[in-house]
């Protein structure tokens, strides 16, 4: 592991990070924030899974969770969106490839070789926080913005009991049935839809994966709502299957940093609460 | 005046906004955030001023203001730092021309034609946002950062009562004396440095310009500490001058966002106090 920036910020430790990934089978890039309180005692982690395009420079530079963060005492963990690399498989569209890992261990060639992200978000990475800052693994939660948002459901579905809690903004709710999720999956996992359930997080509840809560903060002023989004879905599933979801719609508020800055020290208190 | 980006944030808009600018002779860009308050009420203004190299976008992305001034009512104001065009005299580095007007009205040709940014940032700025916004005009404060903090403080002392606070990160105090400034005031003002003074926050100070007061943070890792700030320099005039400074010496920080993220919203409810 190497620190390729350091910055101090509201009293913690601003990092990004490269290693080299056995998941992805070439070199990752994350950021890491440490709150002040992890100078003197293990701290929980919370990971944020960036949207499509995004790198961890977005949301560690416009995300606003700093400063919750260090109040609170959690540890923030942004991952990259895939592998990266000119000898890594990509197109040249924003929704597939590079930025666009959907967070699946891809079984199809040429991407199963790299676009591993499911494993390295969650067997990777936390085994790297474990052995490289002073974490509380046994105090994690997860969030995520748009596919990110996605990508944190379908872990938390997937590891009951690894997650002590789940929140997103703006979801995408069912890749499996929206354009940039069918696009993505077919060229990931093939062309066998039974297979893209895992990776679904309503096919996931349908399926009688079980979550006690789920936050999720949305904009009606969103322009991917009723198309990658359909966050109605999520909504129907949750109620169907007894998930306790507080989905808060918010007037106004578009896709951007704007709106999830505008909710993250929102969403840190509440991941707080829950990581004791 | 053309609003060419809005974006619902922390409850009140966030808006990008060009127009044609008289004092620098081209279009000028701006962000301006308007609290919820602005809805209803007129709002006090604070004015932040960039640094080298900055547009109004640094902040606007990373500065992490939004949150106080909503929760306050203030407006925030964020200039460029520069004219900006094809046809406007520049040089290829990073500390002089484009993104570094150093908040001065240019004498020399041929800056003289566009490079007025302390008239702008004085005169016709709030101008435009006393017609343009829900602005309580008797209630204006500046603030910036490096360069900006420099503006932010050659503004206030040259303009007693317009401002009711002034405060500064990591400002660069003596320009007349350091590098970047010397290389700038020669280009805009000239070499007769009897001229250089009324732009020059530790010459207005020495020449008996007050304030009641400054707040100034600044971090101890700063790489340009020594060099382009000195901030010894205005611990020295406002002591033997009696202005109450208040300069926090921030351990481990250094010149980025990271470190005035860190601060702002001290910085703004402090301004917030004194804007009533």
């Amino acid at each position: 592991m190497q620190i390729t920036n350091e910055n101090i910020s509201h009293g913690g430790r601003q990092l990004v990070v490269t290693h080299d990934s056995n998941a992805c089978n070439c070199e990752m890039k994350f950021s890491v924030f440490l709150p002040p309180q992890a100078e003197t005692k293990p701290c929980p982690v919370l990971y944020y899974l960036s949207g499509l395009t995004c790198s961890h420079a977005n949301v560690t530079e416009k995300g606003e969770f700093r400063a919750a963060a260090a109040e609170h005492g959690i540890i923030i963990v942004c991952p990259d969106t895939s592998p990266r690399g000119d000898d890594i498989a990509d197109e040249d569209v924003y929704f597939f490839g590079t930025g666009a890992g959907f967070y699946v261990d891809a079984t199809e060639a040429p991407f199963s070789n790299h676009y591993n992200m499911y494993s390295y978000v969650t067997k990777e990475l936390p085994a790297l926080i474990e052995k490289e800052f002073n974490a509380d693994m046994s105090r994690q939660s997860i969030t995520g913005h748009s596919m990110g948002g996605h990508g944190a459901m379908i872990c938390a579905l997937n590891n009951p009991g690894t997650y002590k809690s789940v929140s997103a903004f703006a979801p995408i709710c069912s890749p499996s049935v929206t354009d940039w999720g069918k696009n993505a999956f077919t060229k990931y996992l093939g062309s066998d839809e039974s297979t893209w359930r895992t990776y679904d997080t309503v096919a996931l509840i349908e399926d009688g994966n079980k979550l006690p809560e789920i936050l999720v903060d949305q904009g009606t002023a969103d322009e991917f709502l009723e198309t990658g989004i359909r966050i109605s879905l999520l909504e129907a599933a949750c109620k169907d299957n007894g998930i306790n979801l507080t989905l808060r719609m918010q007037e106004g508020y578009d896709h951007s940093y704007y709106f999830i800055s505008s909710f993250m020290a929102d969403h840190i208190a509440w991941h707080a609460k829950r990581l004791g």
